[in-house]
């Protein structure tokens, strides 16, 4: 009775779809180009910090930091930055490299809540997100034009890893960009608490004043991870070729050792 | 003399060479995937706008302007919006959908200056960049949690064109995000020139007071492609389900006829 309906493809049906089946990877790759996107590294960030650990939650929160922007070879033209000197700013958009997994969930849990409160993932600037984007606001130190990379950025306050790729650089515009009264959400309700940073001579005289100064003031920031209170543990800070080392009491962080230049880094 | 330089592989070296080149398509999207990034939509925006005509040449610059942002299936959870009514702003990096093609050019021509000044790509916010990322900052109008596609976020002052894929959503931060005294370089030098417009009561009668106020301010930033200036030429510019034409004389924009719902768009 219900013969008609059996599945039987004929012939030419099923040529061509032997035909297709060759081909389908190209289709797939197609299919899944049109909808998303792909970018490519055109710069690459050079910053003191080696890993993740102690980086700054946000831009600007450490102006003393230093950091360069390095083009990739096909974009170390002079001419693809004229007209940069006018600025003062600059907005990155990298990549959270070292989280390049992407978000698992809709919400994330903030440190500056304590890390136990839920918000929406696009009520905050996690890294965990779906598409590992991340956004800087950095000031412009200065442009070198002589470097054996062509023209280097030099830029103060960035809040990225060493070695991030970078996909676009775009001058910060004041009309469009600046808005000084505007709510920051649950960002102004909990201000940042900064430690009391203490680095003993000894240790304090292996810096130069300018790294020194972006040291400690990162230190401030409480690089520990959130949760961690536990004044007898000893932490460890990579930052340039160094490795910091320090404990936290009672809101004081104390810095007991520089161990100076890592093997093989030197 | 030289024939222990001639290439003469072995048969391990053959048959290996023969192995791999079954694998080489996956070998080398593994490559490009490893230095390239794939980033997918995770909204689309809804715009008046359904050309590039006439569209702000910033965010910001018609505030008047009304859109939505419609998040992908994936991602139409209330959750991921938790905490977002706290901010006033929030950042949009998206697609330059419509030039997908990228930079071909280390300089641009910006239409502030006229479009005949060549700038950096770098030093502007040109859509013919190396990666199509544009970056807005628009002004919350408020969530609608309540419709068919999940919630929905109401966005004043967009640049955005119908349509356009978005890869992220970012709350604004003032404390990292304004700098209401930067120096915006070529931008400050040269003062947006704006149109007297006039739009005949008959044709403002076949408006919403609002959607009248975000057309006549859009009208005023001059939606002419840069260079032409015929006052003879009637221009359209497409807005909403509407057609506007208009003629440019003397600093001086005129409607002259809403040519109405445009067919098969009603």
């Amino acid at each position: 009775m219900r013969a008609e309906r059996t599945c039987s493809p004929s012939a030419e049906c099923r040529l061509f779809y032997a035909k297709i089946q060759k081909y389908w990877i190209f289709f797939s790759i197609f299919v899944i180009k049109y909808i998303n996107m792909e970018i490519h590294p055109i710069a690459h960030f050079v910053s003191p910090f080696t890993s993740k650990f102690g980086i700054p939650k946000q831009s600007g929160l450490v102006e003393e930091l230093e950091g360069e922007i390095v083009f990739e070879p096909a974009y170390r033209q002079a001419d693809a930055l004229r007209g940069l000197e006018g600025f003062d700013y600059l907005w990155l958009i990298w990549e959270f490299s070292a989280n390049r997994h992407g978000a698992v969930s809709p919400v994330v849990r903030p440190p500056l809540l304590g890390g136990n409160t839920r918000l929406g993932v696009f009520a905050t600037r996690s890294p965990f997100r779906p598409n590992p984007l991340g956004l800087s606001c950095v000031k412009i130190g200065g442009i070198d034009y002589a470097t054996p990379h062509g023209a280097v950025i030099k830029v103060l306050g960035a809040d990225l890893m060493d070695g991030t790729p970078i996909y676009d650089i775009k001058p910060y515009i004041v009309y469009a960009d600046s808005h000084p009264d505007a709510r920051s959400g649950f960002v102004d309700e909990h201000r940042i608490q900064r430690l009391q940073v203490e680095i003993p001579d000894k240790i304090a005289a292996g810096f130069a004043r300018k790294e020194l100064e972006a040291l400690r003031k990162t230190l401030e920031l409480d690089p520990r991870p959130h949760y961690q209170n536990d004044p007898e543990r000893v932490y460890g800070m990579p930052f340039g070729k160094r490795d910091i080392r320090f404990q936290v009491k009672d809101g004081r962080l104390v810095v007991i050792e520089n161990a100076g230049p890592k093997p093989g880094k030197a």
